[in-house]
């Protein structure tokens, strides 16, 4: 197919958008390749729409070779289904909500699990129904709080969605490294690095999970790795608790003076004063953080937790470990309801002896605590009282805490939980993420198959997602440079654009054949036929990506052509009768 | 490609489904092509799903061979666009509404015109850019009051959309013919019998529109035809007035008692029996009826509506003339608020003279009637008091109207509009609808450029819709028959299915041989491989409605397998070396 930019519709943007966070963003508007309809929310120009088909065609192709069929449900969905699984709580405010004329309450689908498993209970019956997986490509629909990043995180966007539904566990696991050994292929087809780390299984439920992730700068997610293969989101790294002290060798408690100590390095520095005998070190302080928790429902409870003074809480990671409850540190209205806590000198223990966080104890916080923090361990902490910690505050007999919540920061050179070496960190994004969601959607809606022995058995499933419209902006992400987009050739819109410059007829004419003649070998090209300077000409070029750009221009008259390489820039002349044979050559 | 029957995702059902109503909706259920997911709203199962992407590539290469580019717009878009051209409001509860978290409205789109009008402002500014169609296949919604024959009126559906971009009236003509021969060209293609007729333009909006019809006796339109080839959907019939007549010719109005009289009939008898001299019939009698008008924004006013006694008021024609306000039948209640008005003996003047229907009378009420009622038309109506009827009363000296309203029945046999003969009536299923919407929405959104003299001018835009799904059940409903659903071989989700009966292993690898054969000749190919009766096979085949249906079975051992026909059911046998032959011959 040949398309000429005197009548394709797009117009490069001199200026970036206002709202451009990243390169990809930035470029695929000023290319003309998208544009925002409302936030969050995107059009898809001709350029933009035929590199969202290619995409949609890889995918399409490896789904099919996996034996998965293609369905497609609808976007608009009635609300009992996720009702019966508690998402239409769970999901909170990402949930895009509606009511019909009659009043029934609908939703935007964010994902289907529970009308695929609807579907195969309708259906099917038999165990020699199985396995089975189903696909669709299909709109989807997520009220985003920060919708960002132009595609990246948009509030409607494509997605393929599976599902697999297999009999037995074993089933399971062989469709979800179907579907696995199926992402891969994908993404290396869509050409660029991406990492395979485990991941948090969410608002989604079920056991195992991983992500696809593309390795990239500006990537939302942050990822770790060791040398030894470990590999994981941050959200899902979770450390494995030291083995217990003895509880018998550690000091009593004792009461230190801190007056004005108003962080942890100050409190770190009077105990290195007052208290001799030991280097103290932010790792040997308690520090205790309150949070209000809102659960998917409405109602809020407090909770504490306990890590060691030397890390934060990792928003993130809490996020991650509480959804779909929400967390947001507790207010000091919040504070004034626990005399006991005084802010920055909080305590599980006051000197007494007295329990103050814990289910148990006298505020009845529950109390969640780093895995570090095992019994035997012994701790500075505040004391409950204004200017004085604690020191010898140990853990298992001074306090006991309600259970573990690892969501402390991860850093750089932390041993992976594995063993395997230490932790180096690097940012992604998600573009593929797949669940082993086991019995949760079929318990919870009845889908029961007759097994070998004619009795009835709970199918197990597995659900695995690709961001169709996100891979274009990852893909982007991956491939621009400073003067604009630049397509592999597997994804480019056209991956020739022959260039005509001058006011010549004949280069005009010349660069029609060539366009021609690449047609007929089965090439879509671009042809820049408009009246134009070669300056405007050459940077739409650049910004637009195509991988082979052919000048035909004043060389014509001395039978030969230029052929570019979009991404090294190098240029070199061809002879006019070679123009074909070397494009074909660089394409493949 | 061959899907073997033993794992596609399919199952027949034996049951019509409950709320099936017409044929295309109860087998594609019964074959597994579609499911409801909730009210007008459907799941597309892998067979239905290869049908409807079908019909998307023929729609797709038709609108690009007229030039047309494709985008994709997104279906959730905000509020204010819609709000400048009014249709925010006008287009009532069909509308889906719904606020996002930051409480925004927003809307699922039902149509794009304003997206499209201010995407190509936001790119354009010169007649040189034009003229320029788009256009999108996209997942549209409409809150349908009754949604129903299954995907022939949904909620949410699959459209192809366009909309052409002109500088002036002569380019709008030519991109408005450019659609309609493209439009032409896919239905030939679709395969079914199709009118084009004259249409309302209606909430769109615009001047000409015409519309395209699947001919079906289940359809929802009624249209007329004539043999003088007028053609026009019974909502957009606008009869022409006759010419008028004069009024000194016209007799006195004169009181007759009509006790009893509750229907014209018992009128027009009683007239024939006392006021002899001519023969009264109903089409001599004006009816007048009144109607509660609910606008757009909720406001509320009374309308009467006059029109030959013969004729009822067609509720379709209103609706369509009234769009996007409402009528329905003046309640008691409100007729009370009118002492001047009896019901049953209604009429726009009393026998004193006094006006009583109009804009300007005593009631105020504005009175619309139908185009034959012309001045010097003489009637017999109602005296505005109980048991009595007035004769002699003439249009134009009597009363006059406030204007006219075209929405008594057509009936077959009424003279054509244009003088071109007697049209009969028939019902279609309206598959596409072109406009020319001029510059409505251009005027709105403030779509200008510059034209030839450096002058800004509105530009004139078109829009052009076909329901891709519903183009799926118009094919299915014209071409099924009592055994199931019936495919032309362009649309079949396989055009040959090769079923294999018996316990026979050879059948079975023969079965599989000739799919893979077809396969090699890019056929895409069926296979019934199932452990099943060939009873439940055949039965199976016949609903599944593939084109061509190769039995292979006992007489295999004789070296032959029988060929069928689905749509005539004739059946031969063929040499197993002559089957690929046949088939391929059976299918050119």
């Amino acid at each position: 197919m040949i398309a000429k930019l005197s009548s394709l519709f797009v117009r490069t943007l001199r200026e970036d958008p206002a709202d451009a966070e990243v390169p990809s963003h930035r470029w695929l508007v000023r290319a003309g390749y998208i544009r925002r309809a409302a936030p969050g929310v995107y059009s898809w120009l001709p350029l933009g729409l035929k590199v969202l088909q290619k995409v949609e065609t890889i995918v399409r192709e490896e789904m099919d070779a996996i034996g998965a069929q293609e369905v497609r449900f609808p976007a608009l969905l009635p609300r009992e289904p996720y009702e019966l699984t508690g998402r239409w709580t769970d999901y909170g405010d990402n949930l895009f909500r509606l009511t019909d004329r009659k009043d029934a309450d609908m939703l935007l689908g964010p994902t289907h699990e529970e009308m695929f498993t609807l579907l195969v209970k309708d259906l099917y019956s038999s165990y020699k129904d199985l396995p089975l997986s189903l696909y669709q490509i299909q709109t989807k629909y997520r009220d985003e709080a920060r919708p960002r990043a132009g595609l990246l995180r948009g509030r409607e966007f494509v997605m393929k969605d599976s599902y697999s539904f297999d009999v037995d566990d074993a089933g399971l696991e062989a469709s979800y490294q179907a579907h696995r050994a199926a992402y891969q292929r994908v993404f290396e087809r869509l050409g660029f690095e991406f990492v395979i780390v485990s991941a948090m299984a969410g608002a989604m439920g079920g056991s195992k999970s991983e992500e696809f992730l593309a390795v990239a700068a500006n990537g939302e997610d942050t990822f770790v790795r060791s040398p030894g293969g470990y590999a994981a989101n941050v959200e899902a790294v979770r450390f494995a608790a030291p083995e217990a002290l003895p509880i018998e060798d550690a000091p009593e408690m004792a009461l230190v003076d801190t007056p004005d100590a108003g962080s942890i390095a100050a409190v770190v520095e009077i105990l290195n004063r007052d208290v001799p005998g030991r280097e103290w070190t932010g790792a040997d302080t308690l520090k205790n953080v309150l949070f209000k928790v809102t659960e998917a429902d409405g109602t809020t409870r407090v909770l504490a937790v306990g890590l060691p003074g030397d890390r934060e809480v990792d928003v993130k990671r809490l996020a991650a470990a509480l959804e779909p409850a929400t967390a947001e540190p507790l207010s000091p209205e919040d504070f004034e309801k626990y005399p006991d806590l005084v802010v920055g000198f909080i305590s599980p223990v006051s000197l007494d002896g007295t329990r103050v966080l814990g289910a148990e104890s006298a505020t009845r916080i529950e109390y969640l605590v780093d895995p570090r923090v095992v019994d035997g361990t012994v701790w500075a902490t505040g004391a409950n009282v204004k200017d004085k910690h604690l020191t010898g505050v140990t853990a298992g007999r001074d306090f006991t805490a309600d259970g573990v919540l690892d969501v402390a920061d991860v850093r750089e050179g932390d041993p992976a939980p594995d063993g395997s070496g230490p932790l180096t960190l690097a940012r992604g994004i998600e573009m593929g993420h797949i669940f082993q969601l086991g019995r949760k959607y079929a318990d919870a809606l009845g889908l029961k198959v007759l097994d070998q022995n004619g009795k009835l058995v709970t199918v197990t499933m597995g659900s695995y997602g690709i961001g169709v419209s996100r891979a274009v902006a990852a893909v982007a992400e991956a491939t621009c440079d400073d003067k604009g987009l630049c397509w592999p050739v597997a994804l480019a819109p056209y991956p020739v654009h022959v260039v005509a410059t001058g006011k010549d007829q004949a280069v005009f004419d010349e660069a029609e054949r060539i366009a021609r003649e690449l047609e007929a070998r089965g090439v879509d090209v671009l042809v820049d036929d408009r009246k134009a300077s070669p300056g405007v000409k050459f940077a739409d070029a650049e910004i637009m990506g195509m991988p082979v750009i052919v000048v035909v221009g004043r060389g014509l008259a001395g039978g030969v052509v230029e052929l570019r390489d979009r991404r090294t820039g190098e240029k070199r002349e061809v002879a006019v009768a070679d123009a074909v044979a070397e494009v074909l050559a660089a394409l493949a």
